[in-house]
């Protein structure tokens, strides 16, 4: 049983509503020195069998992220 | 300038259906072998000033994550 990471982030040229949205927010809470923040997602899957990091690949292609607008990176956790 | 990475995941002890939706879905796309996935939030901050790590994680505390039912982990990107 191996547990991987998975990461999803949207593409640099990809536009970050939410991300834009808190790093507006942050200043009215007393955070000046935040200057940008893009949000994505983590997804912590187990995998049982098989090559952990290629069905983590092949999961995330599939299912986890859209390839169109996100990136991804897959790891075993440490 | 510093880039921090805030990772959000919902605490073990609380249910996350959106990780039990897509660990059920998984199997119909042949990914058998996929027992368990949890879905949290992955958040890259710049921090310009200050010390970082104590930025993000007041900000986590603060913004990012909802410590009633998520943890996060903040570090600074490899």
């Amino acid at each position: 049983m191996a547990r991987v990471i998975v990461d999803v982030m949207p593409k640099p040229e990809i536009l970050d509503p939410q991300g834009q949205a808190i790093a507006r927010a942050l200043p009215s809470l007393g955070f000046d020195n935040v200057t940008s923040v893009r949000q994505g997602k983590r997804f912590e899957i187990e995998v049982d069998g098989g090559d952990p990091l290629d069905v983590a690949n092949r999961a995330a292609e599939a299912m986890l992220a859209n390839p169109v607008i996100e990136d991804f990176t897959v790891r075993i956790e440490d």
